[in-house]
């Protein structure tokens, strides 16, 4: 076949969650789609493609058991109307709506604990977001040196050797696209064993600077590197990103670089850094906002809050996060409340927070520093028996997109975040003038933050400052301000992310 | 006055600390010369020179008496053979040696405590060493914003108004050089003031990427910038400091710049960073070698490390700062000796510690640290009544050259580190073909690396394994190597230092 595109060639997708998950109830084997952005633009790609295949890895028991079931091969998933599985004994024949081929790569336990929770986290995740304080933490012995090679690298050599795999089923010529800080190490392992791939790494949290690097062993660095420049193209969320790592390729690898038009050369080829702002589905955003569900949602919340009073409420929806900056935020809104007691009664801060990583000890701890600080602010502040913060740890998105629609204020202070989808979300479905307060440092503030409140998510002074601009700006132009933001998350959303991707690789690929 | 040469122009130096400090005895006013390296090559400079003056602060009560005598006016002190204070009423008249005109800058003792003890250190200090772990410190309220105004930036005037007024004595025009994190906002004002001056700003620590100066509120680290901009040049000790300084201009200021030619552009001026690496006298330091004290401290360290037997000493000479590393310094040694038992009694590792800011949580924290890791080492270890780690908090000196002339192995294994001048100062005194075990992110890596072992300082087993190739290293490769290192430091002195300053200042200046 005579490839006029580079979506003519098989496509084969990596990433550690998979489009699709095996569960067992009852009835027997259920499939369960991803939630999420990324995973629809995907599988919504991979779906329309003749030729796709998504390598992942197990997410749960049944996961394995359906890869076992399959030893290596690829399985048939038909995801509409009703998500199953194929049998191959049957083959496309049966399949009579969009279908997705996926294949589970299963490895030993221990190797995918030393990958998972050693290095992609907390290490990976701390040094992407300079969470580490260094006068103690990191450190590196034999123990952590031992998890890289016979964790992360061994795991990223198998799941490796799948995409690879898949590629040489194809002929040898495949779109390879990589997602995350989980497998920096893939890319240069398939393009030594087929050469012919175009192949592009998304990476889908911060990249810093060449001295937050350094933190790590000198040969495991220069190894994530160089296997990242296995890619012809190395895709970040903003520009500050794909410079960083530009910077980091000059400085930790020696490389030529072009710090203006972002490549690298590596050997006799050029290695791209670019930038694809991930963004959400406008649609099912909607279709999720005018959902029974949501609209019960609202109406509780819009009482709760007294908001058809003259009352406000501020908003955050996070993981419990060290990253996400929530002590001080809830710092930020004391002194507000301290330096505005008019405001006490009037403004409540509700906090959907996401337990994460408890088994970390860092998560652990700054999840008690939470309850330290909401604690302390509502034997201060509350007034007529409402209490300021109305801290709720749950996952529960229909009551998320409730609050995000009637919120006067959304809360984004991360200290660092790759994108921070929420503020996009809250420009689509807010319905309230909502203003964003958006932190400088997430990547989001690169698109947004010109209709936004910025935050400096380390000066508790200038977050309270911003708070109270945002609560007392007049409402035509918290309108304005949002319909400006709305208006741009419509037009870059998550199929443009992927769009523009796909446009660069074409010319990568020489079509 | 015709100049033709930029030393022809008057001088006005300024640092926190000066070149003389006054103080009192049974016998009155007595005067000591500042020691150091950077005091010593700026005040051999400042006393060949026609017309110069140094401002400083009081380091002392009897500095700010004398400073008080003055009436704001520069004071003559003549500083070889005795050092004493010259009688303003005689003037030059009854100068017989080398002298030096010293304007001593007395602020409110509280605005300088929020300038030194806030400002300076910690906040400057741990952001440019990358010591904030950011998910609990550094925060920002209104006492820091306060501490930087009526703190930071007021004693910054003050010493601006001092440097501006010597310069206006002096006809408006001069050469003023400007030293360390003490003082970001002077060459803004003092170029203000006097826009004639060739004005040069050296920094003596590290200088990190734009993504560590984030932690900072947006409008003070701009301040900060714009008030180093207002230099002709600014100087660090490396190319690293110096790239990440114009990648600050241009991504937190938004300024055209050249990174190859490191140079930012500020209206119609041009800012050039330059790097010039600190030194140490050699001279000085071979005459402190011969001193009758250090030939009493190298017999008696030889006695109780069994030198002369086939034992070996391991030294770190460093300040209790969480920036040098001292505990994961430690921690590998405990691996080497864990994993080479057979060193056990036979490597014996000197700590000369001096305590430091000792005020300051973290640091008082940190020595708790230092001490149970040696403690613990020091009961696993011990043999045949020999303690592996010899722990002394002093500032001694002698002892310090003394220790510096018969270590095996010098350890510098600094998180960051402007230059570390203790490796350039054994490289120098060393007469037991002495091992560099330096740190890849001390500034004295970039020149001494090629001679050096190096050391990853967040990597215990890396570092284990340096110490364990430095200690086995054969003798004739380590006098090879510290002949080398030794050679690179007596061609790069510290009067190069300043030669290298002064030879770009005369091409600034158009000479």
């Amino acid at each position: 076949m005579a490839h006029t595109d580079v979506l003519d060639l098989p496509l084969v997708l990596l990433s550690n969650r998979g489009p699709v998950s095996f569960d067992r109830d009852a009835t027997g084997r259920t499939v369960n789609r991803g939630a999420g952005g990324l995973v629809s633009a995907l599988a919504g790609l991979a779906e329309h493609l003749d030729d796709a295949v998504w390598v992942c890895g197990a997410a749960t028991a049944e996961d394995a058991a359906v890869a076992e079931e399959a030893a290596g091969q690829a399985l048939l998933v038909q995801t509409h109307p009703m998500p199953h599985l194929v049998d191959p004994r049957f083959g496309d024949a049966v399949v009579d709506g969009p279908s997705i081929k996926v294949r589970v790569v299963v490895t030993d336990p221990v190797a995918y604990a030393d990958f998972y929770s050693v290095w992609s986290n907390p290490i990976l995740w701390f040094v992407q977001h300079g969470l580490y304080g260094r006068s103690m933490a990191p450190s590196f012995t034999r123990a952590e040196r031992e998890a890289f090679e016979n964790g992360y690298a061994a795991v990223n050599r198998a799941y490796a050797d799948a995409v690879a795999d898949e590629v040489r089923g194809r002929g040898g010529k495949a779109l390879v696209l990589l997602q995350d800080y989980h497998f920096y190490l893939v890319a240069e392992h398939v393009r030594r064993q087929c050469p012919d791939v175009v192949l592009s790494h998304f990476v889908h949290i911060p990249w810093p600077g060449p001295d937050e690097w350094r933190v790590l062993p000198a040969d495991i660095r220069e190894r994530l590197l160089t296997g990242l420049l296995g890619s012809d193209v190395v895709g970040f969320h903003t520009r500050r990103y794909a410079r960083n790592f530009v910077l980091c390729a000059s400085e930790l690898l020696g490389l030529p670089i072009d710090l203006d038009a972002l490549t690298i050369t590596v050997g006799d080829r050029t290695v791209r850094a670019r930038y694809y702002p991930i963004s959400v589905d406008p649609a099912a955003l909607d279709a999720t906002l005018a959902s029974e569900q949501v609209t019960a949602h609202v109406s509780m919340l819009r009482y709760i809050f007294g908001l058809d009073d003259d009352r406000q409420l501020m908003l955050r929806v996070d993981r419990t996060d060290p990253s996400k900056n929530v002590v001080r935020g809830f710092q930020a809104f004391g002194v507000l409340l301290e330096q505005h007691p008019e405001l006490v009664g009037k403004v409540s801060f509700l906090a959907l927070l996401q337990p994460s990583r408890t088994d970390v000890p860092e998560y652990a701890d700054y999840i008690a520093l939470i309850g330290a600080v909401v604690a302390d602010l509502n034997a201060k502040y509350t007034k007529d028996g409402r209490q300021p913060i109305d801290l709720r740890m749950v996952e529960d998105f229909p009551l998320a997109v409730a609050a995000f629609s009637i919120c006067d204020v959304l809360v984004v202070n991360a200290i660092a975040d790759g994108m921070n989808l929420v503020a996009k979300e809250v420009a689509v479905v807010n319905r309230r003038g909502g203003v964003l307060a958006l932190s400088e440092t997430a990547g989001a503030h690169e698109e947004l933050g010109e209709f936004a409140v910025t935050l400096h998510p380390f000066d508790i002074q200038q977050m309270a400052d911003a708070f109270y601009a945002a609560l007392t700006m007049p409402l035509e132009e918290r309108h304005r301000r949002l319909a400006a933001a709305a208006q741009q998350v419509r037009a870059n959303d998550v199929a443009r992310w992927l769009a523009d991707q796909l446009a660069d690789l074409r010319r990568v690929a020489g079509f």
